[in-house]
């Protein structure tokens, strides 16, 4: 399905950097939510460039909805949401027009479309694609939340720097909302930053660690085989640009655990069947236990740096070098945490009206 | 699509461990391909028990084929091939009926089906039903291979022992072929299967990481959003029993990279474009670049364990203790590199036929 | 996704006429669904071939379960079940190898699977593989019945002769349940089954129209544009062999009317909205209105007649004459039925699962 | 997957007649293909109204490409078109609210949406939405005409008057280009605009049967069961707003045939194979058998009358009547026309790129 995600709830995405507009679909959503358009523009502003630990480029990025929402509300057909692109200067893009950037998508969209994909500013490969995705998560999450599932994402590890683990939900909760760094630690927040500030000094790139986790989940959503909760999540997960890993509960820890170490007792608490550490990450077997999804992601680090690097010029067939100008971000793992949230968003949602039907995520008037 | 993975080539799994049969149906599959049954047998076998490393149940295997097939060679209509269940001990089962087995699929299980589920010997969770995937996966490899597309998978990292790298494939391919224990060099065999043992004496068990490698990719396979090579790849590896995180190229490790040290500099090689490091792990932007597909799995430990641990009684609703008996694996991990091996040949073969069309993967007459 | 239908309930088709068995998987299927055996049993015979209007071709057609029922209850999970093909003799079909028969799939088999097909008996494309889609439509359509959704087909017309309408519905369906001929009328039966009987006797075969009825949809099911209603249960139904067209309320008929005459209108009937004369067939827009989905289908005469007839010899590449000896149906209309009523349970099921979620259609301990 | 139509060429719906745009995003389409602007304007004519014999409102009709096509080609990535209303006055359409339209979607579109639907001018129901299939399937058309397939459509039959046959398909394909009403006789066109005016006269409106044909389409493309070609197009025909039937080659007139009469014998036509009458309208067993596609749908009459009729409101509860006012057509059959095309070239495109892979529709520069 291509540039489709979900079975029952669809996002579909489009879109090039330096093209009218990014946008997606949203097909499948039931009628009667209403867009929280706070949430909305806080979610965009997470995930705008910021400040000097981000790309020059600027964006206004409004959302703009063509269908299926009116008065506010969805009305349960289609969604189709534009955010147009405004400040573009392709220029500065040009002059790689036939050499790849190295660890980019300028050769592989070569390979794929021939060269009649546009190359402006990355085209459909550009981050800012991910607009799109966060609108989408934030219509779907805002929806979430009024059912008491939430969604949050902080980076635990960047440049060797952690940030302290999830402690009390609400309270990171609370906390990420209001600060300008997705770290739970102030003192992580400022270690990370500079690190940031010295890698772009460096004309160079860092990269890090996202950890999420989805709270509320009802148990029994998931299939054994296929489509696992895990499956579906990383499915979702590893679109969102420069992602290479993806982990779930005690993830890549566990290989050097044995069964007695890892495995994760049951217990009653209040009524409800919890287990001791989640080292499962909320899902067994494929299927959520109610407890908290965990799921940590890997973010390479941007690859466009302005150091020289060998590279290939596919029009003349010879061994080249490249050294990147142009407007670009030292790290993106402080904006992908909104986007990561927001493809957690849809990819939960999806499984949740698969369960529970259509109209599950709205309201009957 | 539940228990259904693909788009175009498609494998839809059923059974349970104690039923009559695990099975799958293949479709969009080509006509005119060969089975190569002595390739089929020694796949089943690779993910059969063996030794003292694993359960005494021991199963023949052998694969019917109920359509599809004839005198050998795919018709190019649904192969529904299924592997019976012989040897069934389900009494030694049954004392956990309500009490569900720590990080096993038991208590999710319940969750999805209220109690209609076959609980003996784990039903449909059961590792029993891989024997399908493994079928599947050794047609679809088969076929694979005569496009020069091999699929190689190792034990990198048991119980802290850490096998040697991939280093040269064809050489690689021979070696893991022949041996009985699935490493590169022969001290990890002996170092990790003396961990195994021990981990069995203490009534315990061990997990690890996978490392696997897709040779002979063509160039401009996959999405950019979405169905993007890793993220097809990765939903249809957490399909393996206990598989918690997926990593490609330089993966977790990245995260504390700089973009200068991440970067892969393309450069020709014998007039084809390659990459320095392949750090990417084959693919870039969601797409393949012709370099290896490079992915590592986590392995959590067998769940099972002889030791007792906390539960729950979901009868009496109370906290209580279990300590596991029957036939269980102290480790499954040199087991599981055959259904990593499967299911990588699934997903790749999928993507494939979906950019070359349904005839792509057979042969003319 | 070829040889699987549906989007959240979904059936897998696989089998050839003289291979070892036809079947199919049904994935999506709620947990506790007890089988009603009687009822299975019951549409498997009405799907048979009986007497002299039949081919002489007998099968037990008995329905074996592979995985996902356990004590007659349905699991949650895949159900895999096969009829075995015991009665084979494919030495009569054996001349005709590379002589399509004219209006058979021969032909186009040859085009699509490149002579790698099993040509005995029309292998996958036999009428034979329909008994795997009966046993689908049983279990599925008994499990609707439980939700107050019944689903009746009877023969409309057959080479000239007309049975009469539906009148009372729970009175029709007692006597198509009860009838061994499936029309409402004693004399249609009568007439129908004189006129196959004359198209026997002259080596000849006779078509006709199905009439069937979808009673107790709720309303708002379906979607407005390419899942429409009439959409779905179309795609679902030309898979039945030899059906050529299909229509929804007043069909075709309507193409002459103009809109004062073909108007619905609507008004209260013991509180619920109704419409004055279904000619919409139950749905507008796409969408159920709540009244019964009506739907007529035309299935052509049996290609496989003992005239002669022209053809080609594919090996040969020259034109030449066929007359086909074997065993065959002069009529498969009176067997067909039992089909459409099977795949408008499929059809139907889907989209109530899709509405719904994936528990709907069973029953919670 | 509701608003979607397609498995690996998706066509995705989206937007509401009084809304900002309706539009539609074409994904998995080939890059290379150069949009020949002017067909693309040709088909948006066809589907607008014209004369006295529509609807007054007069649209624009411009397309407008938000993504995935640059300097006039495609890129391969998703296109997202729209086509902006401007022409909107809702309030004609406000009376209505409560009191849903005889045989139009209104009260399915309730108990769908709950109420939150968009009901000024159909909201997404509208056949304005329409426009946007068109352009899709303009594009689609045009590249398919590349690959020497053409798609015709023209009205078959209107209030009981009959347009000619097909008799020579370039020819009637450059008569249907260059007429403004679509039948292949003068005849015919003049007896059917005076049939509908004088339905408009009278405050009614008039019914009809489009045929069409697809020429040129390669052999064994389709699947046995399921996805068979008359299955998937009859999917996507349902979707055009009206229509309530669909029959391919002989459709119901086989219905009163003897097998001897219906059978279509092969014969070696300048070394090609062909039937002689093409009864099964292109496709036997699912399948292309390389004869033209022939399919005819039957499009009922604008349910929008002025007279008046019964219905409910819905608000009251209680039984009433309703006349409707406002802007609509007295026919839609010959506006249908170009919708028909474009839903074929839709339906018939996603199954050639299925079989042939993501590039064929496209040019590798």
């Amino acid at each position: 399905m291509k540039n489709t995600f979900g079975n029952n709830l669809t996002v579909t995405i489009f879109g090039e950097s330096h093209g009218a507009a990014v946008g997606c679909v949203i097909d499948g959503i039931a009628p009667g939510i209403k867009i929280n358009y706070e949430y909305l523009a806080a979610c965009m502003k997470k995930r705008q460039a910021r400040g000097d630990i981000s790309t020059p480029r600027r964006e206004a990025d409004e959302v703009e909805f063509l269908s299926g929402v009116k008065d506010g509300v969805t009305e349960g057909t289609p969604i189709c949401l534009i955010v147009r692109n405004n400040n573009i200067r392709s220029d500065a893009y040009l002059p790689y027009e036939s050499i790849p950037r190295p660890s980019h998508a300028d050769y592989t969209a070569e390979c794929k479309y021939h060269g009649y994909q546009d190359k402006a500013g990355g085209g459909h490969f550009s981050g800012r694609v991910t607009a799109a995705l966060v609108a989408a998560g934030a219509i779907i999450g805002g929806a979430l939340s009024e059912k008491q599932i939430t969604i949050l994402s902080h980076i635990k590890r960047l440049g060797g720097i952690e940030d302290t683990d999830f402690c009390n939900y609400s309270e990171d909760a609370q906390r990420l909302a209001e600060s300008s760094f997705p770290t739970l630690s102030d003192e992580a927040a400022r270690a990370m930053t500079e690190r940031i500030l010295s890698a772009k000094e460096n004309g160079d790139s860092i990269g890090g660690i996202i950890e999420s986790a989805v709270i509320g989940m009802p148990t029994g959503v998931g299939e054994p085989w296929f489509d696992t909760m895990e499956g579906v999540i990383a499915h979702a997960l590893f679109s969102v640009p420069g992602i290479k890993g993806v982990e779930f509960g005690d993830g890549f820890g566990i290989a050097d655990m044995s069964g007695s170490e890892a495995n994760d007792p049951f217990r009653y608490e209040n009524g409800a069947v919890v287990t001791a550490k989640n080292s499962s990450g909320g899902i067994q077997g494929g299927i959520t236990n109610g407890m908290p999804i965990t799921v940590r992601t890997a973010v390479k680090p941007t690859p466009s740096i302005s150091k020289a690097q060998g590279s290939v010029d596919l029009c003349l067939g010879e061994n080249t070098e490249i050294s990147i100008g142009g407007r670009h971000d030292p790290a993106i793992i402080h904006r992908a945490t909104a986007v990561v949230d927001a493809v957690l968003a849809i990819a939960v949602a999806d499984m949740l009206v698969t369960r529970y039907g259509t109209d599950w995520l709205g309201g009957k008037k």
